[in-house]
């Protein structure tokens, strides 16, 4: 391994970020980083601007000792090379771009919650440090568990504040009585401290506070940024307090910066930039050979190039319909990088606009689209554009799906609001092709709590993460062709089941013969996403308590969606998608995982961005050794 | 196609059957069918008697028409005649053997219910005929809805029986009322009338009343016993008034058939009974060649004479043990065939007795093993039985599992008793162990309600259905050899990744080379797998109303269980287990579902049991052209 050409390309990522991350520090000032409807300090956000620069030293640091050290490389990239350079530059990325959740004043929230009286009782709560853990297993006998009960109970019921604060710090001393002589009191915090903002989750019972952000969240936040999933630890966005604008900035940054790694380090520089390898994603990862270098970078500058300006067009085009700058272009990052992270809490549902909501799905239909097919349409070979199988049969899924849904929720009554009797059509249709849309592009953004749909639509949703956008886009996922070919490959192998003796030529496009390698490819990476799914699914629901789904209330037995929405967590983090359903739903967050299942999510979202094998080969010791 | 040589095999199967039923007519006579804790009426079963004989009449004739048609067939058993006949009778076996649900008065419980009253108030009612189906959907004022729910809850909390049966009048004719002028007024029988046990489901708050099975619920369980998977629609298997025991002898005489089927049929037939064959069962398949003809059949007495001696050897002990002769057949049946029917409504939980529990256990994991080692075993070999990987890993999986599945249940207090606040870790490996390998079989018997565990053990059991026995058993599901396979494969691609030149021999055993043949329908079963698996579970959540979930109870929200219901029931069936999560739980079974979901199960079980190939290749229209 050449380890100093790997130094070299590494610090020059080191370097770039450190770029990326200067371009959020503006926003930090009340009169750029404005957000209409939500009401800022209108002072500088002078820690959020401190929390940037030591981030931005710290890369511009690393990446020139990388470059120092690998001043006098020498020689080609490899195949193996090329892989490592993929690998461990997604995960320097990651680190880098968690630093300024780290050194500002992030916050998340966090429970503290009391198990099933029924059980030996324990409390739980999170230690706020950066290594976060389950540190609390106090035993209560049933009687203190029962005060204390009561006094959750009392705070979730919504009391005017000053009862409130009564309660809470009955609880809190009733805690730390308990919890005397244990390394576990620091943990603890109290109303009335500084940087507390107290509040409580009615619906589930909780006591919610809201604790820095640490390492492991900024990692798996930072991940989800440059993975272009969207899932997020925070749980509220519009609160400059807990998140100042220009952290904000530089989250969606992230989305930008790895939908643009995607498109030019995937699909052109390791995939030599033609079509037909660009369509066949389990190819990425063959070496650039030094001929095609020059009609490579030509390539890799037009991907970079559509991206950037569709993201422009996209952010102009958001600000004419009411926008402002600050959430076109936040918005505008996520869509086009089918990543899903927003600046409201209600996600794209906050613009309560159909011309907003259908701006946003063709966009990500576009970015869902394969980056080729939108260079062929620039250049007006629109034939080779619209009889591309795997555009139809995306664009079918997506229709079918769509209209399938919104019958269903309309059946279901699901698109009701509360006061209101009456189901408008037009807006059945908006929201299930927007969540639709916004699922099977691997987006995440969301109009509507499809947690609340129907079963058939909530389960619709679930199998379209296993789907994914079209091969050399931005999009996550398996990719449409794979479906395609598999389903073609299956087919094959059935009638050869009979006619042992008949061999027949796979055909994707009407002039593109598949090879038996690719066939194989497929069918080898639809068992390895199936295995990664299960293994992690295992390993989640045994590391994850079951009391992260609440069995302090019976009534809602929420506790029994654990499978089904760890499955849903998997698939989502696996597929890059974001949302999922049940506790990480649409309106829920990735917040209350414990930490080793949040490291498992950071690790996932990887595993489907850099598509598992410029990963996984990283941990496997034969790669490492002299060829 | 040669017909004539088809119509003949066919007969012979036609004509088997009538044989196997002639030996559930004793069990008809009461000094026979004793079960000791059951109490019987003292009557010959007259009804069960003469369905049985109807329905070997029936068996009789078709079979001496079709050997009548194939009278002067000629020529060999080619590739596609042979998967011919192994789809084509599955087909008729199942018909066959669902005629003495059909032609006796056997009773499975149906649902009266409410929808949900948020919403536009629904009545639905099974009708009760063959092709039963959702017939009601009379709409109704809140005010009626109110008056119909109070006297449900009435009928629900358990009111003596006199004051029940004037609440049921008064339901019955407040819903004849409702629903005057529809078709729907001959579903809706009165109690006291003929054939009615009225009960009560106290739990989901529902009416319960005992229908006839019909036509679907027919095929569906004798779908179930030959595929030896072991779901069932009758909810109790107790009164001899719902379901006579001659044809309880039956329904468990399907497993026996169903297991000495496979062991023969596909094992030995068309898998050429060499062990390297029998392995790879995508090979099963097979034509079988004259030359090989008389070893063949000597190795299919063999398999017959061992599965048969399990079957007595099991029967003894198990009588031995203290149950009837009644009993320890049916149980021995549905244990050597992983099948999993029981005589007792809480399956092997009845038996309170660990000796019982262990001799099941024991006897599951042998009827998992494949045959051919069962055989080496005997005549002594046993160095290749121990060294065989795909035993090692079968028997390695159950520890494991076994053990963790134990401690996550301790840890969480499942095997507690109500009135114990003790549990005894012997009673918790047991029960554990139990559960770990019925479902690792996919047998199916139960001693615990595992749907009331930890999320870790119901995951772990969801998990493990996707796993299966070994090739060469009768248990269903993917193999464990398969899994071996494809978890060597997948490492083998990880580096070729990265290096594209290395060409390495894939190795089962020591001395057994995997072909790339055998690579390839590895993959590509796990790839069929999945995609049957994926799209029945949309089909399911799509034909399958919201409602047979309940949405009336909003308080248990059993509803929010229907997607991990719906993937467990597709995984139970498609695999050969039997029970699932929730809905169709340990406790719980299938007799609730539309009959459109019924097909899809009864489907899924006859694909899984016949390893996919030989029945979808039915349905390719190239199939059946000439060669």
């Amino acid at each position: 391994m050449n380890t100093k050409l790997l130094a070299k390309h590494l610090g020059t990522i080191c370097l770039l970020i450190a770029m990326a991350m200067g371009f959020s520090l503006p926003w930090a000032l009340p009169q750029i980083g404005l957000r209409g409807d939500i009401p800022t300090s209108g002072e500088f956000e002078a820690d959020g601007f401190r929390g940037l620069l030591i981030s931005i030293s710290i890369c511009v640091a690393t990446g020139f000792v990388l470059r120092w050290f690998g001043r006098d490389s020498a020689g080609h990239l490899f195949r193996k090379e090329a892989m490592a350079i993929v690998g461990l530059s997604w995960v320097l990325a990651t680190v880098m771009g968690g630093l300024p959740y780290c050194f500002t004043h992030t916050y998340r929230a966090a429970s503290i919650r009391l198990a099933n009286p029924l059980r030996p009782v324990q409390l739980y709560a999170y230690d706020k440090f950066v290594w976060e853990q389950w540190v609390a297993k106090a035993p209560v006998d049933e009687g203190t568990f029962a005060v204390l009960s009561a006094l959750l109970d009392a705070g979730a019921k919504g009391l005017p504040s000053d009862q409130l604060e009564s309660i809470d710090r009955q609880f809190a001393s009733k805690l730390l009585e308990l919890t005397k002589d244990s390394d576990w009191q620091a943990c603890i915090r109290f109303p009335g401290t500084k940087d507390q903002h107290v509040s409580y989750d009615c619906l589930n019972n909780y006591r919610i506070r809201w604790i820095r952000t640490g390492f492991v969240d900024s990692l798996f936040e930072s991940q989800s940024g440059f993975s272009t999933t969207g899932a997020t630890v925070f749980s509220d966005l519009e609160d400059p307090r807990l998140i100042p604008h220009c952290i904000l900035f530089w989250r969606s940054s992230t989305h930008f910066l790895g939908g643009l790694g995607i498109v030019v380090l995937f699909v052109v520089v390791l995939g030599h930039g033609s079509a037909g390898k660009a369509m066949m994603r389990a190819e990425v990862t063959g070496a650039s050979g030094p001929t095609s270098q020059s009609r490579t970078q030509h390539v890799a500058w037009t991907f970079a190039g559509i991206y950037g300006g569709l993201n422009g067009l996209l952010t102009v085009l958001l600000k004419l319909e009411g926008l402002t700058w600050f959430n076109a272009l936040c918005h505008a990052f996520g869509t086009m990088a089918t990543g899903g992270f927003s600046t409201y809490n209600a996600s794209a549902g906050h613009f309560d606009s159909s011309v907003v909501h259908y701006t946003i799905i063709l966009f990500m239909i576009i970015a869902g689209m394969n980056f080729t097919l939108l260079y062929l349409f620039l250049v007006r070979r629109f034939r080779e554009v619209f009889s591309d199988t795997e555009l139809r049969a995306y664009l079918s899924i997506i229709l079918i799906t769509a209209v399938l849904v919104a019958a269903f929720g309309l059946a279901h009554q699901d698109y009701r609001a509360a006061d209101d009797s009456t189901q408008s059509v037009p807006d059945a249709f908006r929201h299930s092709l927007f969540q639709v849309v916004s699922i099977l592009t691997t987006t995440g953004f969301a109009t509507h709590d499809f947690d609340s749909w129907n079963h058939f639509g909530r389960g619709a949703l679930l199998v379209l993460m296993f789907i994914g956008g079209c091969a050399g886009s931005t999009g996550g996922g398996a990719k449409v062709v794979r479906h395609v070919l598999l389903f073609r490959i299956l087919l094959l192998e059935l009638e050869q089941a009979f006619r042992p003796s008949v061999v027949r030529t796979l055909k994707l496009n009407a002039r593109q013969a598949v090879s038996p390698e690719m066939r194989k490819n497929t069918v080898v990476y639809i068992c390895f996403m199936a295995v990664i799914f299960v293994t992690s699914f295992v390993v989640l629901i045994m590391i994850e308590p079951d009391s992260t789904w609440g069995f302090t209330d019976e009534a809602t037995r929420s506790v029994d969606h654990k499978l089904i929405d760890s499955i849903s967590a998997v698939a989502a983090s696996l597929n890059n998608i974001g949302p999922g359903l049940g506790t990480v739903g649409a309106t829920q967050n990735f917040g209350h995982f414990s930490s080793p299942a949040k490291l498992l999510f950071t690790w996932l979202m990887m595993l489907g961005r850099v598509e598992i094998f410029a990963i996984l080969v990283l941990f496997v010791p034969s790669f490492w050794r002299k060829r």
